[in-house]
């Protein structure tokens, strides 16, 4: 018998390897943070001797979801305004309200509050947008959830910089501070090409290019890109030609550029995305709830890109639940190209997995439940009259499942949610704290 | 002191009254099935002693959510087929699978499971329509949940009717047996105009007519309107004139028409609808899933009709949950009419509840929560990460909750489930007997 440190069991699991392996009866042995052995649980509990178990009965194994754009921290804003129009939205409600409340302790406790409800609805790697992301870390670290964090970078003063230079140095600063650990990656995140000059924008490319070389590290760029027609509209007349065009000719184009939206996409500006490697996040609610528009995501799919699913930040969705993203991308394409056949569920689970663990360059080791990949694993109960009875394992997971059904969580070898219960983080002071930071916030707007 | 049967108090109560009311620190005392009183708790608890209280903390009160079109039988053919072309999936597998396998054993559960997860996403009244609907009012029954049941009719045999007049006998017999239920109405149902001939409609009306001037009796039309665009044109051709047009002219556009779906409506359909006062079951992840179209819902509402939600059957949408529905309807429109601040969240909360209550005929007694009014209450905890902070209860039910976030459900007086525990329903051997319904479903499709 070989030791290991954990075995979880279930009646199904997904594996989402490339041939979409579903597994009767199914057992992942887990050693470290890594996964030694999938396979029948028989085969698995006969050679497999385990510290711990997790018998999870009639339930479903798969790997965590990659929710591969939010701005987590945004939490403490979740439901302060909506249903308005985008410029009434932004000024007088969210940029307001950021001004006068971020600092490290919203960054910090938001992003803790984030990271629970992301463990709670099975998401188990994040990639983040915001200010002081490095209180963002700290709250990943904390709850043991893998994330891909990154500054936000601007021309005009954040709460975290007063100028550029601050904010390439903080930075380069998360760069070194967190380059050796399991679970913080980072990035470098311009915020969108209507409010970064071509000077910030090549200054993050250089520190890019340079800690690529230097140290062998993927260290991918992240921007949001048209995410709505007055953007593009914008950014044509600003650089007298369209806004991947100008990517290209700045050099940003290529496998380690993730851009979030792209909702108002047109052919060429996917074959230049397709032909470089270039990377989305699609983000359906947000768009949705925006009124930004219908990403192309078929014709993207069509053109070879790979495109991730993320949930936005909780200002503009306003939670950050995989699952019910992944209905709402299954069914929003179907209906904006009056076909029932696009976006199937099998398609859109490997989205919210697989493919979102390619678009922030971590496919070599999450994603997918295989041998030698870091154990980032979720139980999904299926004792639920919800879930019953059980045809097919993908429609479920879209169509009918909810986050809430997600019952066991471990990243990186960790248990960090058992039986719902979480492990790592103390669920009511978090909430606590954003109550108290809310009241605040609720103030400030009033002022 | 008042006696009461029961108090339930929570920190707020959306009372959906017509001025919205929002109350703090709220109580509803219940006698019997009536709401007898709603305020804030001090004042309540003052005047009023219970036999049973239930103190439900950090929780939202609001009144249950309304269904207003569902097939809750066809649970058992959730996700057994789902991304094919509409008449791939209707003729390949739907109707073998319903052929083959409706009889009442699956009516009876498949209605009680659908029931089970009706009530444990917050749903206390829905609208059915479907096959041996005396099975599905039994399983309501015995549930305790509220319902407005029609037998489908049409020209073809059905698994309970071979011909037009059994189908008729046996709505009539519905609607002698239930009438006097304080649970269980009825509503006459012909399938749609596609597949009920002008001679079966009028007969539908005829009924309809006499019972409602012998017994003073409600007694509602339902059916499926103009939901896809091949629908519309086939009408056309037939008649020749529009789908709307024609029923007018057999008499069928009153306060007691009920359409569901209704995607493919004109302006002068709408304008028909409201001068005459008849009803709308809107079904947005039906339409979307099916890609049947966008229904002009925003229009509809300007133009003064009254809209409800409905989840439709599990085999096209495939669950029952109203809040997963209620964001759907919020966000489709937005993106659809690229207007952020259309179907505003109070908008579809008021859809879910007592606009639908009023489509149902029932705004009398149900869909709000007032004094005089049945008690169907439904208690929403608050306390979770994903509903934190709270800046706004519409919102968040809208944009952040799920059905999994109801903890508590009074129909008619009755507690029907208290933290979870279904107390009407014997969970396990509900879910039990739709497996063993699904594995010779499964079996009758490899034939």
């Amino acid at each position: 018998m070989l030791e290991v440190d954990l075995i979880i069991s279930g009646e199904k699991a997904l594996l989402l390897d490339t041939g979409n392996t579903c597994l009767d009866r199914a057992s992942v042995a887990i050693k470290g943070d890594e996964i030694v052995a999938v396979g029948n649980t028989d085969t698995i509990t006969k050679q497999y001797q385990a510290k711990k178990t997790i018998s999870a009965g009639n339930a479903l194994l798969m790997p965590g979801f990659v929710n591969c754009h939010t701005h987590a921290a945004m939490t403490c804003f979740r439901g302060i305004a909506d249903d308005l129009e985008l410029m009434d939205w932004l000024n007088n409600y969210i940029f307001p309200a950021e001004a006068k409340n971020v600092n490290k302790e919203l960054a910090y406790w938001g992003s803790l509050l984030g990271a629970a409800e992301m463990i709670k609805s099975g998401t188990t790697t994040f990639c983040d947008m915001y200010i002081f992301e490095d209180e963002t870390a700290r709250a990943a670290k904390e709850a043991g959830i893998r994330c891909l964090i990154g500054e936000v970078l601007f021309d005009f003063p954040s709460p975290n910089f007063k100028t550029v230079a601050e904010g390439m140095a903080y930075t380069k600063m998360l760069i070194e501070k967190w380059k050796d650990d399991p679970l913080v990656n980072i990035i470098i995140e311009p915020h969108a090409l209507y409010t970064c000059s071509k000077s910030l924008l090549d200054e993050v490319r250089e520190l890019a290019l340079a800690k690529r070389l230097a140290e062998d590290n993927h260290l991918p760029i992240g921007l949001h890109l048209l995410e709505n027609a007055a953007e593009k509209k914008q950014l044509e007349e600003k650089f007298g030609q369209g806004a991947v065009s100008f990517l290209k000719d700045i050099g940003y184009l290529d496998e380690h550029l993730i851009a979030f939206h792209c909702v108002h996409f047109s052919e060429t500006d996917m074959r230049l995305f397709a032909e470089h490697g270039c990377k989305i996040s699609h983000n359906p609610a947000s768009n949705m709830k925006l009124a930004s528009g219908v990403a192309p995501v078929p014709d993207m799919l069509q053109a070879g890109i790979t495109v991730g699913i993320g949930t936005d930040g909780c200002a503009s969705n306003n939670n950050l639940d995989m699952i019910k993203e992944m209905g709402t991308a299954a069914k929003l394409h179907k209906v904006a190209r009056l076909d029932p056949t696009i976006m199937d569920a099998p398609t859109v689970v490997r989205m919210a997995t697989i493919e979102g663990a390619k678009v922030l360059g971590m496919e070599k080791n999450i994603g997918s439940l295989e041998v030698g990949k870091k154990a980032d694993i979720i139980v999904i109960g299926l004792d639920k009259p919800h879930l019953t009875p059980l045809y097919n394992e993908y429609s479920h997971l879209v169509y009918a499942a909810s986050g809430a059904d997600v019952d066991t969580v471990v990243i990186n070898g960790k248990v960090v949610m058992e039986n719902r219960l979480l492990l790592t983080i103390n669920e009511d002071e978090v909430m606590q704290k954003v109550r108290e930071i809310a009241v605040r916030v609720k103030q400030s707007l009033k002022k």
